[in-house]
This record gives structure tokens, sequence and C-alpha cells, in this order.
């Protein structure tokens, strides 16, 4: 009897102890494995040919002149706006970059809902992407509010946020010292997001071309 | 004898699951209370009077007609930067504004070392702070390898990271849509103060201006 009592007491503390053990493995695990991803890129970038960003699957190699299968900060950056599967918020001053507006008419045509919101004036500029992607049938508002509407950012299925100094134009990519700051940390990414909403609603045109009273310019921030 | 045993086992097994507990418990509060600071501000900002940032303990009351004792986007931000107390590196594109101006002369006056990285275009232009920072005796280092030094961003202390859209002038605080955010955490905060010292040492005067054959602008990226 005493034995026995002796080895359930015994089986007892193994199990509290290796119940514990596996609480706090468990626990560190899913702190490694749910790590919040940051990511920085600098810029300029390195040129190289992106073509394979778009046809990875493709049969036919690239024979333009640039290098090939390089990784630079300009691939990431495409690979981080194309990984969207679900929706894109595009809040950008400058867009010209035929690659990063093949990028969006590429998730355009898988189905990804887009949001383009931009700067009244430099929506009009020569070289602009803007025109080629209402034309496709992409939802963009123009900022009516403020001198400059200078964001750069985007956020990819409502959870990570691209933003940093870089606008999307050639010059940005190739020849200035530029940065761009990819992460998912909410605490970032939710006033962002947020942020947008705001900008968005305010920018409807409905609204505001139906009344002279209250244009956005004369909304107090 | 076998109840002695038995206390033993059980005071064992007791032990251990309050061991346990007790890491958990720990592992948790160190979560909580170790958590990375992030925040993230939008503009423009609420204009209002900023003197109580500058002269938080003054008896004499700011008698200027903008609103006072308003906490703004612009007050978060220069809080921020006079937060710094051993270092502040400073890598902007455009700096015109004055209260940022007289924040960097503050901390200046403070002992906290400081480095100025910008465009060297825009280090020129009429409004332009950059003499002034010089003339104060602050080192100042204007980029030369590049079309634009487009960079928007600041590390206080070596640990904090104030980056985004906003160029430190006076449209883009009170007229622009512009983003800054701010983060401690080290994955976005460590390339930062890499990419500054990169650009910091590249662009150092006694290099560039002793062989003609090795100019900045020459260098690969």
């Amino acid at each position: 009897m005493s034995v026995m009592w002796t080895v359930k007491v015994v089986s007892l503390g193994v199990v509290a102890l290796s119940f514990s053990l596996e609480l706090l493995g468990r626990l560190f695990c899913r702190l490694r494995s749910g790590r919040t991803l940051h990511e920085v890129l600098f810029f300029p970038s390195e040129v190289a040919c992106v073509e394979h960003i778009f046809t990875p699957t493709s049969a036919h190699p690239c024979f333009c002149s640039l290098p090939h299968g390089v990784e630079t900060s300009f691939t990431r950056l495409l690979r981080r706006i194309l990984s969207a599967s679900s929706s894109l918020d595009l809040c950008i001053f400058a867009f010209s970059n035929m690659d990063l507006s093949r990028a969006v008419l590429t998730l355009h045509s898988r189905g990804v809902t887009i949001r383009v919101l931009t700067d009244k004036d430099y929506a009009a500029i020569t070289g602009s992407q803007i025109g080629v992607l209402r034309k496709a049938g992409i939802c963009v508002r123009c900022d009516m509010g403020s001198v400059y509407m200078h964001h750069k950012f985007a956020v990819v299925d409502g959870r990570l946020l691209v933003t940093g100094s870089l606008n999307w134009t050639l010059t940005a990519v190739q020849s200035n010292m530029e940065n761009i700051l990819v992460t998912e940390e909410p605490e970032l990414v939710q006033p962002f997001i947020k942020e947008f909403h705001r900008l968005w609603v305010r920018n409807d045109p409905a609204t505001y071309l139906c009344s002279s009273d209250q244009k956005p310019n004369q909304i107090k921030h």
C-alpha cells in the first residue's frame, strides 16, 4: 500500500513537472515562431532585371542587358507589394515607376482590391502612372485638402506596412538615398490603416463635389 | 517512514510546480513591462505654442497669440527629439523649421553629441537652418554621392528611431499630409544606425576633398 502510494505521488509530481515544462516550451516556441516581421531597405538600389519577380515560373529566360538573378532592395520591395493576396491600400505622393505600376496592375488582374490615394498635382505630371491605373479600372482618389499629400506608404492585406522616404519613381529607386521600412507590428500598422481610411473617406469625390461649402481643404484637422 | 517519504515527494512536486509557475509569471511580467515603444504621428499638425516644450519650468507664461498647452503631433515630435541625453544623429533632406532648429541647438548647448547629414543642394537654399547649426559648432556633412539625399530620419541616443515622410520644414509640419514613425524596435533601429554610419564615413570631407579620383559620387553602391 505504502509502495503504491509512493508510486502514485511520485507519478503526480512527475506529471506536474512535465506539464509545467511543456507549457514553458510551448510559450517559448510561440514567442519564437510568432516573431513580428521587420525589414529595412535602403536605396539607391542596384540596377538589375526584375522580370523573374513577375514571371517566376516562366520557361523563357529574359535576354535584357541588365544583371539577372540579383536580389536588391528594389526586388525586395516588389516582392513585398506583390505578396498582397486580398488588398493593397497605397498612399503615394509621386508614382511614375513602371515596375511598381506593373506590380499594382498584376495584383489588380489577380483580383486584389486596390485603393490608391495620391497628390492632386503630382497625379497629372508627365510620366505619372496614376492615369494608367485609372484606365485599368483601379480606384484612385486625389487628396484635395493639403498643400502636398506627401505620404509614401502602402498597407498590404491590412497587416503589412511598407513606408519610408521613397516615392515610387525611377530616380528615387535608382539615384537617391532613400529608405523603406517594412513591418507587421500592429502598433505601427493600425494607425496607418486608420489614417488611410480617414483620408479615403475625406476625399470621396461624391462628398466634395456636391458641397461647395465643405471642400476638404476647409475641413479642420 | 512511508508517510515521511510521501510528504517529501509531495513537497518536491509542489516546489517544482510553484517554481514553474513563478518562472511563467516572471516571463509574462517581463514581456509586459519591457514592451517596445512605438508611436505614429500624422501631420499637418495643429498650430499651437511650443514655448512650454523648451522652457517647461519657466515662471513667465508665454503671451503669443497661438493656443497654449495643446498637445499636437509637432509637440510630440519635439519632445522625442529633445529627449536625447547623449547623441542625436540626424539625416535630413530639407531642414528649415525654426522650432526644430531650436531643439537641435538646445541639445547642443546641453552637451549632446550631434551629427547632421544633409543634402548638398538643399543645405544652401534660403531659410535652411544648416548654416545656423554649423555656426553654432554642430558637425554637419553634406551627401555628395547621390541625386538627392532624401532621408528624413533621426536616431536619438542610439536607441530611438524617428523616421517618416516629413522634412523638417514649416510647410511639412503645418500644411502637408505627412507621417512620422517612432520606434525602439532594435530590428528597425539598428539598420538605420548602420546606414547613418556608412553615409557619415563616406561623406567625410577629409576623404573626398583629398582624392579627385575617388569622389563619393563615383563610389559604386
